[in-house]
């Protein structure tokens, strides 16, 4: 297999949605090749509810009738909507140089590593119900702004729209209430991984975002991928993570190699202006998952979990402008000769991901001018 | 009408759950009385789509059928669920005296309220996966704590397991991706109200809460009533709100009363700990619809809006338990001699509200020991 590879929702023409599997240009219409039930919905919902042992008997019978010459509708015929339900949406905090760098930015007379940071993976809910796939406009929202200079809040369209470049696992399997998922059973749970863009409003976030978390600074959208890829595709991109400091508690411990091999580029405009890798992350998909549940917490088919912004070290590896611009003291330049700080209206961001043959699916999102 | 009333969902014996209405002590079947279609179904939600007049012409049927003498199910032959599907749940923190008390005891050297609280009905998004109905037990949690006086966190059971009195409502027509809903709009998306116990271990809360906001301190329940009462049937209990200063923006401003008069009491194990009532709440409802919307965010049928702790100026009228006992430095006395800081294993709580005539659908939960 090559290109990009994900099971997904599509439709030709006034065709019924139903779930498809994205290969390179092309998609596997399953429900036409005698896989119906759940293949004809137009979510992946109840083929992820199935379970792992589904899941890969899948893969197999998707194998045979590609190896076996069954045809597919071209992508450019086909039309993708949002391949799920999203059920809960959480974003975590997981990248050291990301927190570091917002740390430093947000709070700059203080420590930029919060004290619970090393110990846990720090994460927040999301907005559900603005999750939207690739290709949606995002709309420049509008708010309740304040510049780090400014005294006081204005009202008005956002003059600091961000990215967030973000790998995000998606649940197959549910849990009981009161009953953790051990990092152990992660595979059991859990189907398969997409790109997600966290866009965000630096300034609205700035000024609302003490003492609950961010909220409308980040609810207004959040694109992912329309091709949600298997973990079954990507067991050679299983890698060692980073060593952790201190020990992380036992509940957070994870038997196996659980960095995610996963080269990352974001694109704006047509200029890569950020290069990168999932598995320079701090804590692992595992981790994330154990510690949202050990409290009892139940999770459900189509919940999504986010890794949050994805940063390297090195400049030009950071996974948001206000990191690669820092804060917008130095522009990024683009293909066209010009340069951003922030997102202006009409541009068009990409973020894209390989893993060895295979590519997870694009992520891809235009600005539209605020409606204020 | 007298006794709690609301919409909910309920079934006998092996009969398939369905939509009822309750009055006191008794349901009325809606489907066993001709109203099938979306009372056929086991929650409210495709109820809550049809918009405002269906609500009402069901709720001038409901009338007729009840003056008409129609047989009621007895209310304890009936088991309940969730009476609604929730989308997203987003919780506030409109009660001035609430976030003035939490911010003393959370950062006693600062200046108690945020800046930016009086501008904005702060807010974050919970689980939606883990609203419960009223009557469901609810496992204490286990997790990273930190109590004030600890250096580093430690793992285990809750030691600071804590209620929250609040209000929500229950939205029934949804909006567009990218359109605000204005505050003029409320009643034509919103259908009902519901008291809410946002359960809260603050232990894990305290260690966890920045920079994101609350996380798993939260989200290993919340319950909610089982029968939501529809505006409709508050339409006298709408009065001035408190005034505010400063002004706020004009998306904020709402015409008309939007105060909600229902006294609300909370019972520990058997007595009557704190009376308040929600017409004190600094932001009304409709504030805060329009300001979680104003970014573009869309909201959908139901997605669950809730107060925040609903706390009163004087001793006794605060909405939690930290508050109440400010810190665990003063127990509150329970019926049988004991008391109280925070909640012990097999404690039950219950949350109850009156509107004159009518009830809300009372909240009760009982605390079973850690699995840790």
């Amino acid at each position: 297999m090559r290109g990009a590879v994900g099971f997904g929702v599509f439709a030709q023409g006034d065709q019924a949605p139903r779930v498809g599997f994205r290969i390179g240009h092309g998609v596997l219409d399953l429900a036409a090749h005698g896989l119906g039930g759940v293949f004809d919905e137009p979510a992946l919902n109840g083929f992820l509810a199935l379970g792992r042992a589904s899941w890969e008997d899948t893969l197999v019978r998707v194998a045979e009738l590609v190896d076996g010459g069954a045809e597919l509708v071209p992508l450019a015929a086909a039309m993708t909507d949002l391949p799920f339900t999203v059920a809960d949406y959480v974003d975590f905090y997981s990248s050291l140089e990301h927190a570091t760098n917002l740390g430093r930015l947000f709070r700059p007379d203080a420590e930029p590593l919060l004290p619970n940071w090393r110990h846990l993976p720090v994460g927040y809910h999301g907005r559900a119900g603005t999750v939207v796939v690739s290709g949606t406009p995002i709309v420049r929202p509008c708010g309740q702004r304040k510049a780090p200079a400014d005294d006081a809040p204005t009202f008005g369209a956002s003059r600091r729209l961000d990215i967030e470049l973000e790998l995000a696992f998606v649940v197959g399997v549910g849990s009981r209430l009161g009953e953790p998922v051990p990092a152990s059973a992660f595979r059991d749970h859990v189907f398969g991984v997409t790109l997600v863009n966290d866009w965000s409003a630096r300034d609205i976030q700035a000024w609302e975002y003490v003492p609950l978390g961010p909220f409308l600074g980040k609810s207004f959208a959040t694109s992912i991928g329309a091709w949600i890829t298997p973990l079954a595709l990507l067991e050679d991109r299983f890698v060692p993570a980073p060593v952790q400091e201190p020990d992380p508690h036992e509940y957070l411990v994870a038997a196996g190699d659980w960095g995610l091999d996963i080269e990352l580029e974001v694109e704006l405009s047509g200029a890569v202006v950020s290069r990168t890798n999932s598995r320079g992350l701090y804590w692992t998909m595992p981790q994330q998952l154990a510690h949202a549940t050990v409290n009892g917490a139940s999770i459900a088919t189509g919940d999504l979990f986010a890794s949050g912004t994805i940063s390297g070290a090195d400049p030009g590896s950071e996974g948001s402008l206000i990191e690669l611009t820092w804060n917008g003291e130095r522009a990024v330049e683009l293909a066209d000769g010009g340069s951003r700080t922030f997102l202006e209206d009409g541009d068009e961001v990409v973020l894209r991901g390989r893993a060895g043959d295979i590519e997870l699916a694009e992520v891809r999102g235009t600005i539209l001018p605020a409606r204020c």
